[in-house]
């Protein structure tokens, strides 16, 4: 097994994105990815800036809708602007990670990719990184191999990888992808120690991967033949956006790794979340003794527990209430329980009813 | 008894609270008086309407606190300049009522003065004026009137007054006033049907309480004495300046009503509200189908009920919440149950010791 090296590593950060669970904060054109939850700093600047020494900014990508390119490239000054990967459409992740690879394959055949949603959360890197080099190590023999997460939670919100055979060092082979599972299942797949969460992060050669596309998914791979023959051309940009829209707007899960041999996967304890909802902000940030998360402000946490308020310049007070979500975006207001924090969506479609698309 | 007349009647509206119940929209700068709680006009402009064919602003007092005098003047340019009473400094409700009985006298020795709260609100306003009318009539004859609301709910905040003898028509004699009751006694209270609640609403002859003011706060009455002397001279200025800290901080009631003998009650039914805090707003606004009160906005209720919105240029979206109060001032937010709306005092006295003056 070839050692990795910075050299020949390329990250693809995925930024199609377009989530509404973090309205108000979030809008459609300022997608979570973009808004700093985890920290200081937007979650798609901490997702490169988490690759620090495993990969260099120049060598790094970022696939994303074409009205969200300005904002990656001011986000991320140190990538090279060609590297901007721009979807002509939203087609789930098997076409955009096409078009990654393509581009990847065309400077390096055999390069390594390393496919990273660019709105999660890691707070241990080191352990995360040791993670990618195994993965990395294992891809270079011709896996494709996915991280998995060790659950900590019957979650029923992620899908899970079942692990199955050792292959090398941690890494195991897959045993199946599960769908989101019941509460129940959760708890099942909790307790036996074998289920990890799929994180959406996959690491695999170019070349293995363009392979697995003409095996699984041939259709996409026709159409990304004629794109990977236009690459460097003039004919480039027309090119991709008459192929793209071929292309199966299918899950690389679903289209790829769950019918792969050729699948591993890496067990991971980073510290990782998917910052899924502000309902996953006490995951992420400190929390006060009463278990209040307060961003921004000042604000006033008085009687109250288990909350996350997150004020932007107006101070908020809040006084005798549990398990809150309160969120100021300066141009709208949010109140709503911490476990529904899903029920956002129904802000955002009554928004929608009434035509006020100033605050979508 | 004599029949009584728009002539001789002098309404005395009483702003000198400075109440933080309705943080933040009241302010030290803008008390609840000034805020347009029960109406799209603050609660002080419509008690001086709610006069209106009883008595006019030409004869009409307001006291308050040098500080508010100026909002005074704008929110009720009908009233004289020169009628409106500036406290030298809050000294409880027999100061401000004596001084402004004074300037009565000084007009009118036997005019009628109401004395009226500038932050209740009045639903039923003919009943309100016929309560009044009785009020007055009774007031000549040389009692002190109060009107008494029959209580709706086992109210723990308010004053009570039990009846006693018939006087005249529906007025009857005051037979004693209680204090703020316990849950328990206050529920005996509403089953009793002898019981009313203090509105702080008061009616009599100028010279009736000057009397009365002589005979039972003689300390308070000669400070008054001297302060008569100088009404309409240079010196009243500085002699109210003198002569008013002389006076016992004392309430009306406690001075006056609850020693005086010829005190009667005139009992009303007129839709009456202190509108004390954010959760008695389902009193005086109509609330949808789901009994939540919205104010301003575009606001958002969805899953919601009980619920008090106020918003102010920013729209706010409230998810699955039960009976809790969201308020945004436009520079300061609040959230908390509606049952609890006395704690926002506890708002008022973290930013005090945080020093955050510009939000108090």
């Amino acid at each position: 097994m070839a050692s990795s090296k910075p050299t020949g590593i390329f990250p693809v950060i995925m930024a199609g994105g377009s989530g509404t669970r973090f309205w108000p904060l979030s809008r459609v054109s300022r997608p979570k990815q973009f808004l700093p939850l985890a920290t200081s700093r937007p979650l798609i600047v901490e997702t490169l800036a988490r690759l620090k020494g495993l990969a260099s900014p120049k060598h790094s990508y970022v696939v994303c809708g074409a009205v969200h390119a300005p904002m990656v490239k001011k986000a991320l000054p140190a990538l090279p602007k060609q590297n901007i990967i721009v979807e002509p459409q939203a087609r789930n992740t098997a076409p955009a990670i096409a078009l990654a690879t393509a581009h990847v394959a065309h400077v390096d055949p055999q390069g390594i990719v390393i496919v990273i949603p660019s709105d999660q959360h890691v707070s241990d890197i080191p352990a995360f990184q040791a993670s990618l080099e195994e993965a990395i190590a294992v891809a270079r023999t011709g896996q494709i191999v996915t991280l998995g997460i060790h659950p900590t939670r019957p979650e029923t919100g992620y899908g899970y990888i079942q692990v199955g055979e050792p292959l090398s060092g941690t890494t195991r082979r897959v045993g199946r992808f599960a769908e989101k599972p019941d509460r129940a299942t959760a708890e099942q797949y909790l307790v036996s120690g074998e289920y990890l969460w799929n994180a959406g992060l996959f690491v695999f050669r170019a070349d293995v991967m363009l392979e697995a596309f003409k095996r699984h998914m041939p259709e996409l791979s026709q159409a990304l033949d004629v794109v990977r023959a236009s690459l460097g051309t003039k004919k480039e940009a027309a090119v991709v956006r008459r192929e793209f829209p071929k292309m199966p707007a299918t899950s690389i899960d679903y289209g790829v790794a769950e019918k792969a041999q050729n699948i591993a996967v890496v067990p991971s304890q980073c510290g990782w979340s998917d910052v899924g909802s502000f309902n996953a902000l006490p995951e992420v940030r400190p929390a006060d003794a009463d278990g209040n998360v307060s961003l921004g402000g000042p604000n006033f946490l008085i009687d109250s527990a288990g909350c996350v308020v997150v004020g932007k310049d107006t101070p908020i007070a809040v006084v005798g209430m549990k398990d809150v979500v309160v969120v100021d975006a300066g141009d709208a207001i949010l109140v709503m329980p911490k476990d529904k924090s899903q029920d956002v969506r129904k802000v955002v479609e009554a928004l929608k009813a009434k035509k006020l698309t100033r605050y979508l």
